[in-house]
């Protein structure tokens, strides 16, 4: 369904610069969009492809206005503007409310009436299921949890009993929310699994990436906060607390019992130990490790590029020697203030 | 269902101080355990909250029994002993045995009756299932498997053909065991794919995290021994094996035909490269690669941690310059012996 | 079934030596083949596993055909000769065509009457399923996907609607194919999802490892091109192009955009930053980082080995150092040149 670009500035705001009647139908990126698309501009950086761009309307920020002669719609955020806009032109699929016939949701089970249930899918008795809720082929959906409203699961979820999801958040194919917490007492020889009697609580708002995995509290809840967004094959451990708005980028972790701040960005592989304290606004590197508690708002990286493999074995030989170079270092500036001293004398 | 602190120890064992009568029915940690419930001491660190404590009663051992005046468990191992209890108090959930009707269980499929066979599940033909056996929703247990009594599968695991595994053991949800082996042979630009004609084996009392991956092996079986304990998201390639009582965080990865002793513990994100032997009794730091086969006992690592990163940066540029720095640093001593030696002249 | 070995010749080349007749009906390694198996050799280093052997035929190279007195098959590449033997004798099981009762596919979807469907599995309106395509258990194939002949789908794969799966590819369990790229846009504390409206191509003959996540473009396709093999637990993020014939192993991680060269290699944990390009018959060692853009061809790393705990603690602490460490050696260099200059004088 279209949209004229004079229906999209009356929802979205922003200024509007050529032709209000342009029909929008679709977006695309600014090398490939055509006719009847819309993409957007975020950095001077493009101007070339701003130029050469078929794109029925761009949006760009008051700093670009001029670069570009054509349809366009001024914002100061261009990139969350689009994000709304596609977010118009291409919305989620919503299926007919209802059950398949396939799929087993136990007589207990409390479910919304606009909700889908999908095939092969299994809710389990005492689960709330919200107002329009999609749960995808063969989700699993514990004993007792609370969906909440607009909740979306894609296919092969599975939710252990008693977790609670806040709504719009978004679960992708393949996670596990709330399985057990990695406890164990040593005794002697062997493992005795300590009993994770904890949920998950997962605010409104949240994404959770394919096959990523959220474990139960031992005693407490893992809690994930309001508007955070997890990527793909992240791992986050029993009693963890994410702040909201933090963003995870894929393969992360994070160990038992850490609490990470608001605001805070994770890049790629990025690994967090237990029992840390991690402050608002704190952004690390792609696959470092962070073993200490950080307070302070800013960027912290152990990020090793990799480099020619010849190269790079020499000074990793090198590292090895690091302790021994430093002290023979140390030793070689006392001999030069002897000399100096000495040629002084 | 409560039971009475002389029940508790009548069980467990260790020395009751306080009111035998005393009725717990539920576990806590120090700073929230209530009326009702027991908690533990594991270290005199946490002196101030066992003092604050509302729990109804504290294990803790001997070196501490004075701190507290409540009623305790004096015992050598606290921990273990909390983890007993806890099991105690709250048991896994067993379900009343059968199979649901919308389960597909092949009809040469050998199935204890006390199982539990779940929703959506699929257990192909020559499958052997034991006593008391929980396969949860959407799983899929492969043709000939072979699983002991008391195993326990979540929702959605996948068990390829011929695997086997011993009693007790868990397996959390979406872990897939005996996926074919990363074996391929380069002929020209293509991969030949060698078939994996081995499978899996996994001991007694194992428990396998959520979304962990154990490949089959090439042509014998991929061992998991007796009372092992792996986290999530953890990658076993083929032909590995993993000695009794050894523990694996999240994220770790042991590439193929890499043998591992016992009791070793792999803290989250290591990486054990192929065809290695690591001892009995190593431990390895978080994040590590090991690249290296390790005889001797001991805790190894590589682990860096993460610092402000534009600090960092300087440090790693000067990583890259770290053998012509150890060069200089040699040229230096060399010519200060000289000089040395020309002073004394 | 049996083959003789001049039926094997007959069939894949080489030339025998031995026993025509010698009929052979099972592989394994040099240490464990017995009577009725094939074994082969690819190294020298083996050669007292090669004279001890029980195996009833060995593939070698021309080099080492002296090594050996027994029944044996001489070509140039032993192990991808060994391949197709093992692929011969151990052909992977194709279910009888027909779709399970319990299997839900949708009226509209076009299913190649030689396919099989799996119990529980859900195929969509429009999907297209090719000749002898193997759906297992529980999989979900969303709308329109398009599924080359030959496709294998083990248990609990993820295909959301609109990728498409070249000929003969495989696909292992868990496996999830085109969810959402982790694309948002920042809105003052909120972060907005970024419709990714893009696809999966899938080529021919590419292998996919258990839980591996490949996730959808945000406006044209990820693409994994012929021939690629991924191991389990791998990450490919929203936009990535992997050249043909690339093989990556486990847990390793490609961020969004950035497109890899043919015939590479990526060892186990490997991670490579988003927006870059690496050419082909680039080769990169494991848990290394990639962060920049590679062009030439060789062999890169970052790998840092792990070793004993105290030691490296040590010479983590100089890491930190090495800025000052380096300026300290500079600046007792400009004094040695100073001093040795002044000895001149």
């Amino acid at each position: 369904m279209p949209y004229t670009l004079a229906e999209v500035v009356r929802r979205f705001g922003g200024e509007l610069k050529g032709d209000p009647d342009c029909p929008i139908e679709g977006v695309g990126p600014l090398h490939a969009a055509g006719a009847g698309e819309i993409t957007f501009l975020t950095s001077g950086k493009y101007q070339g492809l701003l130029q050469a761009t078929s794109a029925a309307a761009v949006i760009l920020s008051p700093e670009h206005t001029e670069l570009f002669g054509g349809n366009r719609i001024v914002t100061a955020n261009p990139y969350a503007y689009f994000a709304r806009v596609a977010d118009l032109l291409h919305p989620l699929e919503v299926h007919e409310p209802g059950r398949h016939p396939s799929a087993v949701v136990d007589d207990e089970a409390r479910v919304a009436s606009s909700a889908w249930i999908g095939p092969q899918a299994t809710v389990d008795a005492g689960v709330h299921v919200g107002e329009r809720v999609q749960i995808g082929s063969g989700c699993w959906i514990g004993k007792g949890c609370v969906i909440g409203d607009d909740v979306r699961f894609y296919a092969n979820v599975s939710v252990y009993p008693g977790c609670r999801i806040g709504a719009r958040s978004v679960v992708h194919a393949g996670a596990v929310i709330g399985a057990d917490g990695f406890g164990f007492a040593r005794d002697a020889d062997r493992w005795l699994r300590i009993p994770q009697i904890g949920g998950v609580t997962i605010g409104a708002d949240v994404s959770i990436g394919a096959n990523t995995t959220i474990d139960c509290g031992t005693f407490e809840d893992t809690v994930i906060e309001d508007g955070c967004i997890l990527d793909n094959l992240i791992q986050i451990a029993h009693n963890v607390r994410i702040g909201s708005g933090t963003a995870m980028a894929g393969c992360s972790a994070v160990a038992g019992s850490t609490h990470i701040g608001k605001r805070c960005t994770l890049a790629g592989r990025v690994g967090v130990s237990d029992h840390l304290e991690i402050g608002d606004d704190v952004h690390i590197a792609a696959t470092s490790l962070v073993s200490h508690s950080i307070k302070e708002p800013g960027v912290y990286s152990a990020s090793l590029p990799a480099e020619e493999a010849r190269q790079w074995r020499k000074n990793v030989v090198r590292i090895r020697q690091l302790d021994s170079i430093a002290r023979r270092l140390k030793k070689l500036e006392q001999d030069m203030a002897n000399l100096t001293k000495g040629n002084e004398c």
